[in-house]
């Protein structure tokens, strides 16, 4: 089977705006962003469905979320980080973890394609905040 | 402050329609749902946000999560269970579990009234998955 593109992400081979990154997981800003900081929190072991992780990482994946919420939060100076997982864009587990202001923030056909530039000055911004 | 919807619901004097129930958490399906079967899975001590919740409580809530998500999922005869968190509908900490079977389905905009018999089947066969 032909790697997913977050496979891809997690081997190097294709690049990716990153703002955490663990043993076990990956996190990375969505370039075609709901809002500007919209970041995909993705386990680095393939597994197609959030709910088919094994326990211990399962719990882990929604710690790490805990920990990178308020760091985009602040960045994108929003007023929450909404959550949103949904499985049929990349058939590999992740969580969308989105600066959101209203209640159709979460809205996942509201994405629009996002600057380089916006997106490494926000990457860094959220990397800097978590590493505070 | 008066108390939110889900505190009434928690304390018995608004009536919903129970999924599940612990000594933590409830579950109950949302009238207006985005897809029959949308449930609200709430913790019973009121916080505002999500991220809020202290670290074994919020834990807990994916562990609940993850347990109600097949029997969501089966019970509505969907391809998976999404998940969503928002804090502007109703001011106490919740998430979303719900069927969906295309990338728009968690859509939070997209909620409709459901009638009091849908509600009330789908309620019961929920709870009798999870009781299996």
């Amino acid at each position: 089977m032909d790697k997913d593109i977050f496979c891809k992400i997690i081997d190097g081979s294709v690049p990716a705006h990153k703002v955490y990154e663990d043993n076990d997981f990956i996190a990375f800003l969505d370039i075609k962003p709901i809002s500007l900081g919209h970041t995909l929190l993705v386990p680095k072991k393939h597994y197609e469905y959030i709910f088919d992780l094994p326990e211990e990482l399962y719990l882990k994946i929604f710690f790490v979320a805990k920990r990178l919420a308020p760091a985009i939060q602040k960045a994108a100076a929003s007023i929450q980080t909404g959550v949103a997982i949904e499985g049929f864009g990349v058939p590999h587990a992740h969580i969308h973890l989105i600066p959101i202001n209203a209640i159709n923030g979460v809205d996942p056909c509201k994405q629009h394609p996002e600057t380089e530039e916006n997106l490494v000055k926000m990457a860094q911004e959220i990397s800097k905040l978590l590493n505070q």
